[in-house]
C-alpha cells in the first residue's frame, strides 16, 4: 500500500473471564495486538489487500467473511456507504487460539481504522457493536468481554453481552499482568464443550463473593482483596484441565508472588496479576520455567492494563 | 429492671439477598429493630430476665438457647468473664418469620449491649462472629448478609461468610427501601428446600452480570444500572412460588417507579428500592394495595438505607 494518506491503527490483545468473570470481565494489554492500515481508493468497495502474520492459518479476504472486514463493512452500512473505496491491509501481530483474543483484536482494529479514515464520525464507544459483529463471526458468539477491553481499554465489565451493558472498572496503578502462551492447542469449541451446563448452587454462590469482592477490591485498590477474590472455583476446575501442567503453573505463579492467576479466555495462555513490573516479571519467569522443563515452547507478555484501547499509530 | 445503670441499644432490620446477592449482600432498614437494655447485677452469670414482643412465640430465656443471650455469652467468653453479672430485656419490636433477619436483629443487639455495658472492649466490627454464631444458633447457619448490616449498618456484601470477609458498599443517597411483610408463614426451612440445588451456567453468569453490575452501580450513583441490575434470574423465580400474588405486587412496585424489588431475605416480606423517598412511599401503597385486596394482612416499612446500624439508644 502507498503510504499517502494511510491510517494505521493498534488493538491489544485481552484476557477475557479474569478468574470470575466468566463472560463478563477482560482486560487489554500493552502488547501483543494486530495492527490494520486503510486507505481510500478509487474503485467502489472494500477490500482486503493484504494478510501477514497469519503463519500457516489462512485468513479470507473477502471483507464479509473475515473478522476485521466484516466489522468494518458493518460501520460502513450503518453510516450508508458501504462502497465508498477503502482498502485495508491487516498485520496480525498475535497468536491465533491463544486465548488473548486475538478475531477480537482483528475485529476493533478494522472498525477503528475505517472511522478513523472517515474523520471518526463515531465515537470509539458507538463502535462496539460493529466489532462486537466481527467477533461473532470469527467466535459464533455476540459477546463483547474481549472486544470491549481491546476497544476502549482498562478493566471492563458487562452485564449484559446482548444489549452491550458495559461499565469500565478502576485500574489500580501497580496492577501488572503476566501472560504465558504455550504453544499447545485448544479449540475453543473443546473449551465450551467441556463444560457442564449446570453448577451448583453453592459453588454459584461462592463464585459471586469473588467476582463481587474483586469489582469492590478495584473500586478500593485492595491488592489482598483482589488477591483473596481471583479464585474460580465454576470454570477454572473443568477447563484446566485441557492445559497440561496448569496447576504447577498456577502454583509457580503464587509462590512468585502474583496476586493470583487463571486461565486466559477459553487457554490455552494463562494470566497472572501482580503488584508491581518487578513481581510480575519474576512471576513470568516462573510460570515459564514449568512449561519450559517440560518441553513446551512458550512466550511471556508482561504488560500494565492497557488504559488506552485500540489506538490511531501512524 | 432498674433503669439505674441500664444500657439499652437498638439493631434495626434487615434485607438480605437483595435480589442478586444470595447469601452475600443485605442493607440495614431504619425500623422495625429489637431493643435489648442490660446492667451489671450482683449475681454472677448472664440473666434474661425479660422478653417482651414475641405475640404467641416462646423464646426461650436460658442464654445458652437464646440468639441474643448466646452471641452475649460468646463475647464474655472470649474475654473470659463469663461469670459476670448480667441482666438482660429482650424486647422483640419486629415480626418474626418475616425475612426481615429478627434473629440477626436479636443476635446483634445482644452482644452490642452487653459490649457498650463494658464500656467497649471490642469495635463493633469485632462483634461481629459473636453475633454470627447467635445467629448461628436459630437459623443453622453461619452467616453474615442479616447480622453484618444490622451490626453496621449501610449496605454489606460477604466475598465469604466462614472467614467473615465483608465490604460496606457505597449507599447512594437518595436510595430508599420500601418492605411489605404480608402476614403469612414461610418457614426458612421450606425457603431454603425449595432452592435447586444446581442452576444452568447461563443463568449463573446472567446473575453475576446483574451483581457486578448492582455493585458499580453502587460505586456510581447510577440508579438506571442499579434499577437494571435488580433482577434475579437464580432464586426469586423459585422462592416466589411461596408468596401470593408476589408478581402482581412486584409489577404494582415497578409501575409506581421502584427501580427494582424482590423477596426480602427467605420471604415473605418483599422489599423495592426506589430513588427518592415520595416515590418509595407511592411504592408501599401500591404494593400494599394488592395484597390488601386479596384478603392479605400486610405492614408497610419505608425507610431511607440505615448507615448505622446497632446503636445505643439510652
Amino acid at each position: 500500500m502507498n503510504t499517502k494518506n494511510k491510517i494505521t491503527v493498534f488493538a491489544p490483545a485481552t484476557v477475557a473471564n479474569v478468574a470470575v468473570g466468566f463472560d463478563l470481565l477482560g482486560f487489554a494489554l500493552d502488547k501483543p495486538g494486530d495492527e490494520i492500515s486503510v486507505k481510500f481508493i478509487d474503485k467502489p468497495g472494500l477490500v482486503i489487500s493484504t494478510i501477514t502474520g497469519t503463519g500457516n492459518k489462512i485468513l479470507p479476504s473477502d471483507p464479509e467473511k473475515n473478522t476485521a472486514g466484516f466489522s468494518a463493512l458493518c460501520l460502513l452500512r450503518h453510516l450508508g456507504i458501504e462502497n465508498m473505496g477503502i482498502e485495508m491491509e491487516i498485520h496480525k501481530k498475535m497468536p491465533f487460539g491463544s486465548g488473548l483474543g486475538s478475531s477480537a483484536a482483528s475485529a476493533v482494529a478494522g472498525v477503528m481504522a475505517v472511522n478513523e479514515l472517515l474523520g471518526t464520525p463515531l465515537s470509539k464507544q458507538a463502535l462496539l457493536g460493529f466489532a462486537a459483529s466481527g467477533e461473532e463471526l470469527a467466535s459464533g458468539d455476540y459477546h463483547v468481554d474481549n472486544v470491549a477491553p481491546s476497544l476502549l481499554g482498562g478493566i471492563i465489565f458487562t452485564r449484559n453481552n446482548s444489549t452491550l451493558d458495559i461499565h469500565s472498572l478502576p485500574v489500580p496503578t501497580d496492577l501488572v499482568a503476566t501472560v504465558i502462551y504455550p504453544h499447545i492447542e485448544i479449540l475453543t469449541k473443546d473449551a465450551r464443550n467441556i463444560l457442564s451446563k449446570e453448577i451448583s448452587l453453592s459453588k454459584s454462590i461462592q463464585q459471586n463473593g469473588n467476582l463481587g469482592a474483586l469489582i469492590i477490591g478495584l473500586y478500593n485498590n485492595d491488592y489482598d482483596l483482589i488477591s483473596r477474590s481471583l479464585e474460580d472455583v465454576m470454570i477454572e476446575p473443568q477447563r484446566s484441565k485441557l492445559i497440561p501442567h496448569f496447576h504447577d503453573v498456577k502454583n509457580a505463579a503464587k509462590d512468585a508472588g502474583a496476586l493470583g492467576s487463571s486461565i486466559s479466555g477459553a487457554g490455552p495462555s494463562i494470566f497472572a496479576l501482580s503488584k508491581g513490573l518487578s513481581t510480575a516479571k519474576k512471576v513470568g519467569q516462573a510460570m515459564q520455567a514449568i512449561f519450559t522443563k517440560n518441553g513446551i515452547i512458550n512466550e511471556c507478555f508482561v504488560s500494565a492494563i492497557n488504559t488506552e484501547g485500540c489506538k490511531r499509530i501512524l
